[in-house]
């Protein structure tokens, strides 16, 4: 039970199980883990695909000749095993050159880099198959605004993603482009800081079709923001192509914690939304081992991503299946002709008949009994009920 | 000297400068002021306009008559002053009957009853000359997600904006409509949250030129985000409409602090946008005095509103137009034309020079100044410099 | 099943089922509740007791008669169902005379005023046999330091609090104090913020013994601390006194919601530490019901919160009998005697041989199996194990 | 003008203006800086010492013949400058030994490892003179609470201060004990996360008077706390041993930006409380050059934190000295002896006295002054006041 097989379209990234246990205090914990290898584990675990930033794969300056022997052995993994690589990502935030922004530096030689890299890492992802690209602007932002800089960002970022949309496009590439945002970490502020902002460039890019959002649950998160609603909106909108899931406590650094460890409930809601909404893309763990673990741990932190998921997927449909929670929906949705006839398109007659309504006083001392509803949730949740 | 004028656009809202100094744990403070009372007050202060929401002016309930008497009053204390009323909004979230929503309650007369109150509003404000109407929709959110709102609010909304822009048309009302996000409070979390994401829901509407943003500085610092990029981002997509200026510390109650009392260097780098980017509307203080203050406290407040607005401008004009500054910026934004030329529209040519590019050493190395460039800033802010 | 019974000691105030529903954008949505009323409901629904702030059972200004009446009826309703009043406190917080501070304000009536509420309050109490009294300094607090009192508030606050413990002695009160901190609202800060800082503060008072906590649930989650580690100090000093259950979202405003509706994982090791702890006093839900509900919605959210309380217990219980868990803390905690042996009180041999020692380096390499662990504990609470 | 002297005692660590800039997300943008030579750089700046980590100043591993060279140079850097050493702590964090805890550790060889450096680094800080000795618990922390640590690590942590503190008194040292909280980060919470959690550990040490705290701006902004009223109740306990100045925006990643660059205002009250306190132990700046500076910038960004705490020093007294201020402050402080008679040590004469109190209905509908009071401190902020 609650075992994970490749149809639930789970993936990691190289990244994320390779994760090496430094952080700002500390040094590494854990040896890398070569790539092909992380491909057997994961295969054997039940996950779906793989994947990876340019330098996962293949570390910067890696020469021409080893630069192939290590794709052959990774390619030689995925066949083995099966497991895709349904995304890629360049990245653009280790490199020192990075440190004052990529697609957005001051300087133009470090944008004209980043956008190199970022042709280059589109090239490597079709070589392995992989029809989503992800951009996490993540060293896009500042600590200082005295650089004036905030109004001048958007036309270089603007300007990057449709050059990459349209060399992929020429390419022949089937990419489809997803963006991720996040509040902070590295940056004191990240330009693009929220699935809203995002959302909101997509509107102003040459081809916004081709793009869409990867929003991250701990990067919500960190802004206290409602990740479920974040989510909605960008469905709602039809632009979730991808979803990273992990776990954080709010307003504090950047945790990346596994899925459904800290915040049981906004991840069962979560699963609860992606499941019924026909969404059908990777779900991609974007997390990794704490820092106390050796590689066991690591194994275990990814089976307990998949199988938590797994879990509240169950929950999630018998939550919506149970008669009392489908009564409480029905009475809380009300849906009387009388006023939904003034809603609706606008009519000069509608706006007419709104002036002369009268307000049911009843509306007023009406109870939606969200309680009791949250309280089914709970006990679902918890396994109490039924 | 900081002597505030008409000129300058400063407007106090009549729930501003009226807060009677209610809280969740504390009984009211001050007594209600008059409408017309607050306008010759703030007109001596040298004000530009009041804004109000409907029951400011008019309280739920009143009797037709004597609601005439009181506009008759207002519109006298209008005339006498020369004070303007730019902006109006419903109150749509102190009736009971929003507690679950407004335009989003899932009770349809609710919603009917919301429609209704924005369209007399409407009414109202072109009464009264106002061509800016807000839509703050701080009761459409949640504490409970079990109720799986989540997907079903944007529509709900859109149409209320759709039919809101298009009943204002028909009427020849001049109307620009500004969106005012909030993350949470008074609900657990509010549906829109932030610029961003009423920036894209904008993109939706059927007349998106007609909508516009209202940002409110407390509002995204509530979420620790940075107001000043993101009214950058509202104003490089043309969307800054209206602006609410106060202050608060980051993740906690909603404060609406006096302008410039908590965070004076994002205060100072907002006005340094604000006056430079060419937006003429009002610079609304969306504040209140604390609640340890009398009606003396009150007007402090508002004096210092303004104040501190006119002395962070001269700043701001004067830590741009400094030489060391300017020799600074010369050189943190680099424009040599080699990588430039390899920027911009996309063309096959260029992907083809970039996957040629070798990234100059020296700029992983090069170090941005930024330290010395945000000193000056702290140093013209505390005007100990030139 | 998770039928709460008195033994249980589950209380609420009058003010938390009571609780009309204002908030700081609207007006009440529920009729307030006769104090007696409320001792028959919560007697049905299984609780042990009632507590009050004076002005819950005693409005400010009822004639002495008045007073004598509503207090034969709420002891009448004590009387007929056994239930106890184990805690009282004084409202220093709703009158406007408290706005900047009570027992700190810089005014010397208010301060003598709070003072004489409080041996008020301490009277009422011990009439109704409460033998718990906390203190919660909401208002002892700044939105504005110029006034350079943060200096000061101490001696006033430890001076009121000397007079208070001595006054109860003399009068035979068999009263426990318990302090209650919060980092901020009604205040922008408030100056006892954290259990730590409140247990430090005790050490410095006339009887230390008298006085311990109150910590709550959502003050510490307000402020992004672990509130299982605050108790646990509180514990570890032997100074929890009394205990508000409650929940919250991080970094916002005081929500008071339904205990375990929002951070789930934190209610369970919160009820784990409570139930191993010898705790023994009243497990009192300082929370109410979301504004969106009406009276039936009061008793829904009481019920959920003595319900999930003890289906965490059971739950906590489960997980430390689990086989596999007990053996993980086996491994976790290692007692190896060498290293042990240099451990504990100093002595001059102990630290020379210290000073030899060569840490193995499978310290470096080893893991703790926390992410195992933990997988556990969620599986417990989901109720997928066992 | 605001030229640094060593009477002001301005000291940086050796891991601050050498910090190399590695963040999350990034590789290191600087060179590490030769001990030696930041000696002679700071002193040059003015600064009055620098302090260290063991491992700052001896790396992990160093030949006993190395350690005797590089102690050699730095202590002649030392005497060539007159610069001190006031204060070192161990590095038990970097370690990975130290991953689930140092002191704190499940494993007991890792806090006897714990326990061993730290003695040595006493050995080593008296060798150079320090003072103070500083423990930050930056590891004694967790993610995982299923561990059911937290009751067991407040007698680890006492033992080991305990056992540091007789060690000290044996050898002849003469340190005082400064103690670090800090609220997470690198661990998902750290249990001593407080200025008062830390003040009412002390309260249980076996040497209480040994032991007072070292207070780091930063890390009580993260918890959104006022880090001017936690140094308050710190310097009223006379605990105030050492401080730790540098700058961060709440509720996010450890920035440690430079002293005075964020909170303005907050960093003006703390000046002006610490100047006004009698303290005179070393101003110390913890923090770092953003990540975007060379080495230029990082002497700019040492520079800056000195002149800023001088010119806030040199406003704070101007505040003090108005003599509107002064008004504003004897009119706040009121001091009718009729109530103060009332309060004070506790009397059964007061007590029936107080029972007897009527409030003045002025005190209800006074105001405080405090808008009128903090636009006048924004005002000598901002220079443009007398």
């Amino acid at each position: 039970m609650y075992q994970p097989r490749p149809e639930h379209k789970f993936t990691f990234g190289l990244w994320t199980v390779g994760n090496i246990g430094r952080d700002p205090f500390g040094e590494a914990v854990r040896e890398r883990l070569e790539p092909d290898y992380v491909v057997y584990r994961l295969a054997e675990l039940g996950a779906y695909g793989v994947n990876l930033h340019d330098e996962d794969l293949i570390p910067r300056g890696t020469p021409p000749a080893e630069r192939e022997a290590i794709l052959r052995r990774f390619k030689k993994a995925l066949q083995d095993t099966g497991l895709k690589v349904p995304m890629v990502t360049a990245n653009l935030f280790s490199d020192p050159a990075f440190k004052d922004g990529a697609l957005t530096s001051p300087d133009p030689w470090v944008r004209a880099y980043a956008l190199k890299k970022s042709l280059e890492t589109l090239d490597l992802g079709a070589e392995l198959g992989a029809q989503i690209y992800v951009v996490w602007p993540g060293r896009e932002g500042a600590e200082v605004d005295a650089t004036g800089k905030a109004p001048r960002v958007w036309a270089w970022f603007r300007e990057a993603l449709d050059f990459m949309a349209e060399y992929a496009e020429e390419q022949g590439y089937n990419y489809r482009f997803a963006l991720e945002p996040k509040p902070n970490e590295p940056r004191g502020d990240i330009y693009l800081p929220t699935v809203g902002s995002m959302l909101a460039l997509i509107g102003t890019l040459k081809h916004p079709h081709r793009f869409g959002l990867n929003p991250e649950f701990a990067h919500e998160t960190m802004a206290g923001l409602n990740f479920v609603h974040a989510v909605a909106q960008a469905l709602e909108m039809g632009k979730l192509f991808h979803i990273d899931l992990n776990d954080q406590r709010m307003s504090r650094f950047d945790q990346d914690l596994r899925f459904g460890s800290e915040n049981l409930k906004a991840a069962f809601f979560l699963v609860d939304l992606l499941e019924a909404s026909g969404y059908d893309g990777p779900r991609h763990f974007d997390a990794h081992a704490l820092r106390t673990e050796d590689e066991a741990g690591v194994w275990a932190f990814a089976r307990g991503c998949m199988r938590t998921y797994l879990i509240l997927k169950e929950k999630a449909q018998a939550f919506r299946a149970d008669p009392e929670v489908k009564a409480l929906l029905e009475a809380y949705y009300q849906a009387d002709p009388e006023p939904l006839a003034l809603l609706g398109a606008y009519s000069r007659e509608k706006a007419q008949r709104l002036k002369q309504l009268e307000l049911p006083e009843a509306c007023r001392s009406r109870g939606y009994a969200l309680e009791q509803l949250d309280q089914l949730a709970v006990e679902h949740l918890l396994g109490v009920r039924g």
